[in-house]
Order: C-alpha cells, then sequence, then structure tokens
C-alpha cells in the first residue's frame, strides 16, 4: 500500500526571490504549462496585488490540471479578515487554492510585526477561517517554524494548531533561512504530528543554505509530512529552495521512496523531465548546470579510465539509474563506438543515413569536438549541425558565396539636435557567378533602430537573385547571446531561431569574439539550411 | 565533551575526474596550499604512476601541516603485494599516507574484476598489510560499499572486515554511485559500528548525484563515522562530490554539530572560506556559483520586500548564519520588490545618507521600476544604480558629455586575400568644455579582432582630457548579454564588470534593441562610477 504524496510548486512565486531572476506574464504562463506537464498538484502563481507580473498572471489565468493556487498574507491586527484589502486582493485573483503566510516565531511576531503574541494567533485563525469560508482551499505557510518551535515550542504549536482548527487543509513547515538540518526537521515533524497534527495535513518547504534542502524535504517525508514545496531548478531566494527536478526523480525511482509513496507525475512526464528543466534554463537564458543531480549533461558522464571501461560492460556499475527514465543521455568520451552510434542517430533525425563504420563519421566526431572546444554548441543548434553534416559528407551545395560585409553603428545628434543611433549594413555576395551588392539600415517604419544585427540579417535576405524566392517567407524570431569559452578566449555565441511560413522553425549558431560576425555566421547557416529545403537538395542528397 | 572529526580532501584526485578540469601541476600545488590554510586533516594529492601531472606532484611534494595522502588500488589476484607494480608505484610517492580502492559489492568483483570473491579479500588483506609493513597510515577505500550491503551484506562486511584487521587506520566507506539516500547511509554506518568496525575508524564518500552528498556525510556522522571525504566546491564525477565548503560551516556553526564535535579547522580559517572557494574557481576558470551554500554570492543576498525590511532591524531574522564568519558577505539588491527600507540601505551603503520619507525615494523606486520594465536590472549592477540614485538626487558630476561616435565592422579579404574581421570606433566627447575625438581598432597585438565592444570601450577610455588619469588603471574584467524585454520589444542587456589596480570590482548595466549602444552604456556608466570615487566627488556628495 503506498501513501500519497503532493506536490506544491512555487517556482512561479518564490522562485522569482532568484537574484537576477524576474519572470514576464508570458513566461509564467510558459512554465505553468511545463509544471502541468510535468504533474505537480500545485502551481502556486504569485502574489496577486503585490506586482503589475502576478496580477496579470491571475487575470488570465490559465486552465491547468493542477490547482492553481495565489500567495498572500494574513491580515493584519486591527482589522477584521473581511476588511483587509491585501487579503481581499489575494482572493480576489479567483484561484481555488490560496496559501497565505504568517509567523510562528514569538521573535518574529514582536520584532518585525511589533503586535501581541495573541493578536497574531488571532490573525492566523480569522485568516484561514475566512478564506474556508469563501471555499477556498486554504494553506498556512508557517514562516521560521523550525526556528520558532525551538525557541518557544508552545508558541509555534499555538500558531500552527490555530490554522489547522479554522479548516487549513495544509499547514506548511517553512525552514525560512534555511538553517535547519534534516535531522532536525525530521525530529520536528515527529513531535508535531505527536502534538495532534496529523502527517497528511503538513508540507515542507525548505531552503538550500546548507545544500541539505533536498534531505530536508525527505527527513520531513520521512517523519510523516505528505506535501512538499519547491521550485524547478531550485531557483529561489539566497541558495534556492529544495529542487523539485531532483526531488522528484528521488521520489520515483529511489528507494525506499518508490515503494512507499505515489506522486500525481507519472513515468512517461518524468522522461520529459530534463527537457524541462532545460527549457527553464532557456527561458532565463541560463546555463544549464552540468552538474545537477538527474538532468545536468555531466550527470551520467564518465571520464576515460576504469569507470568508462566498466560502464561498456555494464551501465548499471557506475550508474544509479538509467538516464532514459529522466530523459537524460549517457555520455562517453566521443572517439569510441558510443559515441558514432550516437552520431549515426542524429543524422538519420536530419534525412541522412551514414553506414555504420564510415570512416566520415570519425571525421565529423573530430570537427564537432575540435569546434565544441571554440565554443559552438549543437544541441540547441540543429540546423547547423546538418550543414556541418553534410559539408564532411560532400553533400552540402554552394549556393552562394559571401564576398565581404560592413556594418556601420552610429549614434549621434540629427538635424534637430535630436539624438539617434542608426546601424547601415552593406553586403556583397556572389549567386551563380554574378556579384550583388545590398545595403540596409536598422531603423523600422516606427522610426525605432533595431540595431546592426536587425540591418544585417535584412542586407543579407535582400538579393539572392535567382533564389531569392525560396526565402522570402523566413524571418527571424528568437535571438540568444551568451559569452562563452573558445579555447582560452572569450568568445560571444549566437543561436537564432528562424521561422517560415508553414511554422517551421529551426536553429543555428554562430561564434566569435565579434559578436557580429558570430551572428552573421548563424544567419547565413538559416538562409542556407532555408534553400536545402526549398530548392530540393536536401532530399536529393538524404 | 567534544568528538574530532577528520576532514580528507579528494579535490586533487577525485575532484579532477569533474568534466572540462585537470589541473596542472603548479595548480595543485596552489590548491594544497590552499587547503592547508583551510586546516584540513588529510590532503589527496593524486594516484602516483597514473599520469605524469600527479607523479610530478608528489616528486616535489609540498611540506603541509596536513597528511599528504597518494592514492592507488589494492593489488592484483596473482602476484603478492610486494611485487604488484601498481601498488609499488604508489609507495615510491613516499607520502605518509596511502589510501586504496577496492571491491566491496560481490556484483563487481565478479562482473569487472573477474576474480573470486575469495581472491578480492585476499587482495585488501595483504595490501593494507603490506601498507602497514612500510610504516604507512593505511586507508581502504571500500568502493560501492553501500550496494555491496545491499546485495551481500554478509561479503562487503568480510572486505572490510580484511581490511580493518589487517591494520587500516580508516576504513572509508564509498556511495561510488551517489544514489544511496541518507537515511540509508545512516542506517548501514549504524550496522557496520553495530557488526564490531568501529566508528572512530569508519570514513565516509558520498557523490552528489541525487544531491545528497553532504546530507548523506552529516547522516554518516550521526551515525558514528568520524571522517568525512569530500572535495573543494564539490568539483568530481557525474554531479560531484561531497563539498567541504558546505560541510565545513556546518560542522562548525550548526547545530547540532557545532556542540558534539570540533575539526582541524579553526573559526579563523572558516573567515578565509569564500576566499579559497573563489581561488578554486579562478584557477579553473569558472564563474562562481552565486547559489552556493554560505559562500556565493547570493548566499546572504535578500530580495523580497518583506524580508529585506525585516533584515534592516535585525539580520538574524533571514539569516541562518552571520555571513562574515564565513568570510561573505550581507546584499540587498535592488528590485520590483523592493521597499524604501531596502533603499535606503543600498544608498547608505553607497555612502548616500537619505531621510526616512525623503520624497527622492518615492521618485527613485518608481525610476528604478519603470527601467527594469524597460529591460534593465539593478540587481547585479549596483554602481549603475548609485549613479541612478545620484542624478535623482541631484549629486552625480557631469564629469564628460558623448556628442557622438560611430563603429564600423567589416569583413572581408585582404592583400593576401585572406578573410580578415576588423572594428574601428571613433568616439567624440566634451570634458571641461574642450572636445576630443578618438579613433581605435579590435585588433590585438597578436593580430586576433577582439570585436566591435572592445574598440569602442578603448576609444572611449584613449583621452578623457584632465580626467584621463583617474582610469588608467581600470578595465574590463566580464562581459554579460542577454536578450530580453525591454516593454513589448526583445532588447539587448549587457552588464559589465570592471575592476581597478586596488582590486576592487563594479558592475554596470545598458539595455538597448542595439547590443553596440548596449555596450556603450555600461561602458560609460563604469567609467562615470570610477570617476566618482577618483575625484573625491563620492565623498563630497555623501
Amino acid at each position: 500500500m503506498t501513501e500519497r504524496l503532493y506536490l506544491y510548486d512555487t517556482t512561479l512565486r518564490d522562485g522569482q526571490q532568484t537574484q537576477g531572476v524576474s519572470f514576464s506574464t508570458p513566461e509564467k504562463f510558459r512554465i505553468a504549462a511545463a509544471l502541468d506537464r510535468l504533474g505537480v498538484d500545485y502551481v502556486e502563481g504569485g502574489w496577486p496585488g503585490a506586482n503589475p507580473t502576478d496580477s496579470a498572471f491571475f487575470e488570465q489565468a490559465p486552465e491547468l490540471k493542477a490547482t492553481l493556487a495565489a500567495f498572500g498574507m494574513t491580515k493584519r491586527a486591527g482589522r477584521s479578515a473581511e476588511n483587509d484589502d491585501v487579503l481581499a486582493a489575494v482572493l480576489n485573483a479567483n484561484t481555488p487554492a490560496v496559501c497565505i503566510v504568517g509567523k510562528t516565531h514569538d521573535f518574529h511576531v514582536e520584532k518585525a510585526l511589533e503586535i501581541t503574541l495573541d493578536e497574531n494567533v488571532a490573525n492566523i485563525r480569522e485568516s484561514i477561517a475566512h478564506l474556508v469560508a469563501q471555499g477556498r482551499e486554504a494553506l498556512f505557510d508557517a514562516e521560521h517554524f523550525f526556528d520558532g518551535w525551538k525557541a518557544n515550542r508552545d508558541y509555534a504549536l499555538d500558531c500552527i494548531r490555530a490554522a489547522h482548527e479554522a479548516g487549513a487543509r495544509w499547514v506548511v513547515l517553512c525552514d525560512t533561512n534555511g538553517g535547519t538540518l534534516p535531522v532536525e526537521i525530521g525530529r520536528i515533524v515527529a513531535e508535531v504530528i505527536a502534538a495532534g497534527i496529523p502527517g497528511y495535513r503538513l508540507g515542507i518547504h525548505t531552503h538550500n543554505d546548507t545544500a541539505n534542502a533536498v534531505a530536508g524535504s525527505l527527513a520531513a517525508v520521512d517523519a510523516g509530512a505528505r506535501q512538499i514545496q519547491g521550485t524547478l531548478n531550485g531557483l529561489g531566494e539566497r541558495c534556492g529552495n529544495a529542487n523539485l527536478v531532483t526531488l522528484i526523480p528521488t521520489l520515483l525511482l529511489k528507494e525506499p521512496y518508490a515503494s512507499l509513496y505515489e506522486t500525481g507525475v507519472s513515468h512517461a512526464a518524468l522522461r520529459e523531465l530534463t527537457t524541462i528543466s532545460r527549457q527553464l534554463d532557456d527561458i532565463l537564458n541560463r546555463v544549464p548546470t552540468k552538474q545537477a543531480p538527474f538532468v545536468g549533461a555531466s550527470a551520467f558522464a564518465h571520464k576515460a579510465g576504469l569507470h568508462a571501461s566498466a560502464i561498456l560492460k555494464a551501465p548499471e556499475t557506475y550508474e544509479h539509474v538509467d538516464p532514459a527514465l529522466v530523459g537524460n543521455e549517457r555520455v562517453i568520451p566521443m572517439s569510441n563506438q558510443a559515441g558514432q552510434s550516437n552520431l549515426r542517430r542524429r543524422l538519420a533525425e536530419a534525412g541522412i543515413e551514414v553506414e555504420k563504420g564510415d570512416p566520415a563519421l570519425g571525421r565529423m566526431l573530430a570537427e564537432v569536438k575540435e569546434r565544441e572546444d571554440r565554443g559552438y554548441t549543437y544541441d540547441s543548434a540543429q540546423a547547423s549541425f546538418e550543414l556541418l553534416a553534410r559539408e564532411e559528407l560532400g553533400v552540402m551545395p554552394r549556393f552562394f558565396e559571401v564576398e565581404r560585409y560592413r556594418v556601420t553603428i552610429e549614434r549621434r545628434r540629427n538635424a534637430a539636435g535630436k539624438r539617434i543611433s542608426l546601424s547601415e549594413a552593406v553586403v556583397v555576395i556572389e549567386v551563380d557567378g554574378e556579384r550583388r551588392m545590398s545595403v540596409s539600415e536598422s531603423v523600422d517604419a516606427d522610426g525605432s533602430d533595431r540595431g546592426p544585427v536587425n540591418a544585417l540579417a535584412k542586407a543579407l535576405a535582400k538579393d539572392l537573385g535567382p533564389l531569392q524566392e525560396a526565402i522570402e517567407d523566413m524571418h527571424l524570431v528568437d535571438f540568444k547571446v551568451r559569452i562563452t569559452q573558445g579555447g582560452t578566449e572569450a568568445v560571444t555565441r549566437v543561436i537564432i531561431d528562424s521561422e517560415d511560413a508553414s511554422g517551421r522553425r529551426w536553429s543555428t549558431v554562430g561564434v566569435s569574439p565579434n559578436i557580429v560576425d558570430a551572428s552573421f555566421e548563424a544567419l547565413t547557416d538559416a538562409i542556407r539550411w532555408k534553400l536545402l529545403r526549398e530548392t530540393g537538395a536536401a532530399r536529393r542528397t538524404a
């Protein structure tokens, strides 16, 4: 008999406390959809009324299988729950669940809130009762609970008992400062249960300030808590929150948890875990953490030596779970057989069949490795990978040749004395033996400057002569820039996503110390890939 | 009465299994010196004979307070310990301690070593006895111990008992695949002790594949183990080893550990922890992890408005330890959730005192909010924030004025027919009523093109007239680019880190649809902030 564990995601609220992170409303929708695909039980969308982004999110509240929750705080002293405007703003978001934070540590009540201990208990009780009376599922977020329990156990218990008795579905024990170690979390959760609040009404909310957020969550589950709060990729203030991307596969795949509990996440959804984790990094334009448990690029990487040869005999010798179960991949040095079969699979995906043992495979691996050392990445630029492979196989047509380009970026005052900036690009190419010269500028119809890469993209796509028709319907949809390491120097990597009228999307990469040059490389790759498809060259040579 | 815990560092051996990491011999010396300054008990230098770097390290073995250890493996079957050349190479390194790995999981003995279970036990016993006979402190690294224990408890116990009886000072229980969860590690260590191997002879060696390496180490200590193995910054294969940079402050500062145990690390050395952690990143040319427990730049950063105002009243409300104890600092960044108290605190840090309730505070918050909506971020660009605040308060000198600039980026063939790229920047500024025109190009002394932003930075810093001397010692150390949302349009955000001869570092931000323009804004901010410091303007107006 397994027991049900509930997963509560707070990426969109507590995760947004990460230094340097602030989601736009459309980004919040994308993340909520990913969480729903994964199968978490609750998605906390934010704090309605606290900022325009969160308010906008709830106004257009997405339809989710998960229970959508809004976050707020207990009513203030000296007014009724009905008349508290902060609480009203949270209720007005009309979410099925509402989570409100309140204090449970006597020191904080007196020092930060500057009210009496009794007033605080009354605020908790009345706020939760008000949520319940409005027909909402109420959660009480017991701030600083573990520190409070250690300082004044009776008072901390009074606070959560008030929430529990007022009808809170969940009392969430928060280790707000992240300083409580797992052994203490386990002991205190057991004591709370012994004091009369059942484990199936208790949640755990930890932070990673001692690298124990996952372990603290597991210790609480061991002791009887049945809801876990966390974030994708462990986003969160300071060192982050408990990482659901680590916790979910741990609960589903690892003993003793896999046999004891079940969650709302299916094994099919678990196979999307790596994709979902990287999608979040993509939204944040962050480099995914290579060493991340389960989903990192290094999580199943075996460096040459004793381990690598044992892995070939039996993967389970050095892997604690099968990487495919979380949508990740085993990485073994490129030079061996596994590297070649991996390459053949990727080529097949691009419609290029290469015989096993073809010497071109070895050359291609060497070329990819050499380019990756210089800063290229082909994981997220499959179109550039296909072009590279075709060059190596001798099946890449030479559609056009770039002779030279020049971009000028200027900021100055115009005749009216207004400060303006303007870029201009000149591109000279050769198509079918004929030289063609194009010029474009960066200023849009509305007069705003779109920058040098925009000018260059327009000039490049302006006159391809007989090939022009084939590229008319493509446009640039996304543009990502990252400073990375290329050999011993910092270089700029540009990834460009293009789209055409059929809705087809493809990604290309360019690398150079010069950002305009890197962009130009990615732009020409994008056009070459499109020409490959439109001229039938892809089919003929596949 | 406290008990002694021993710390064993394997950064130079297991840490070197990290993907992309390989230390040179001089780097190994620097790291060993840092470890010694910190006060770990053992420094494992590598595997003598396995590669030239490790051999060279032991040939010139550094003088350490810590016990230097060499790593190797148990003798092979079919020869005596005296005649095993691999074991001999390890002994020839002449270190006071020797740690040898051997198998304890029956499956691995039969599958990977392809010898009998008895032969393996004999190999362990004879190898350890040989080390002891040579007068070395012997450690037995029990590979795959936890998986072995679960598969065949009697056999795993036979293996470690053989090492123990042969005189191993330490039997180190390794969770080689990193898949054993803390609750199981604690249980199994307790069972090993109950089976007769005392805790003061047991070490623990964990990996972070479920983010539980620190928690697993603590669980082993809770159960009675008295040596912990780990690495600086959690370096190591796949997801890394147990992070000593997290474990050390946890053991010294956090309960129940601080009261129960002592280590060789002093509180004075602990204050160097942040420096040592960042020094390792520096050697590896890695960006330090912001969210790293204790030592990360975000570890004591407070973003939430509610938290930030409480922090001002009493830091202990939202900090689990005092950041100064580990040599780190509290950071209260700007963000769209910041309140006025947060703002005043930030201003005070920049030396600007503003009265509570000053209407300039409200204007400043509105300005910050408006700029954040346009894509700016001040969390990580505190110098630009200070400039913004000074403008708002009317205490920002107008050091110079940019009249215009122009950047030209070209790719073409040179006279020799070689494809080259080159950028050139012209900047016209006015200083003290005088117009100054500078030009620079992007090509380094070695002939490589560093791109348009480099050319622009050089031209801008070339001739500030009477102010030139003040900026001579500053240089650009990092440059980050991200495409973000500015209102409804995609814009480019550039963050530049600068440094001067005193080692002072500051960060500035620029935003524009045009990447060169965004860079130019961040560059001018960097110079203005430096001028503020050098001309005494910061003090005069504070």
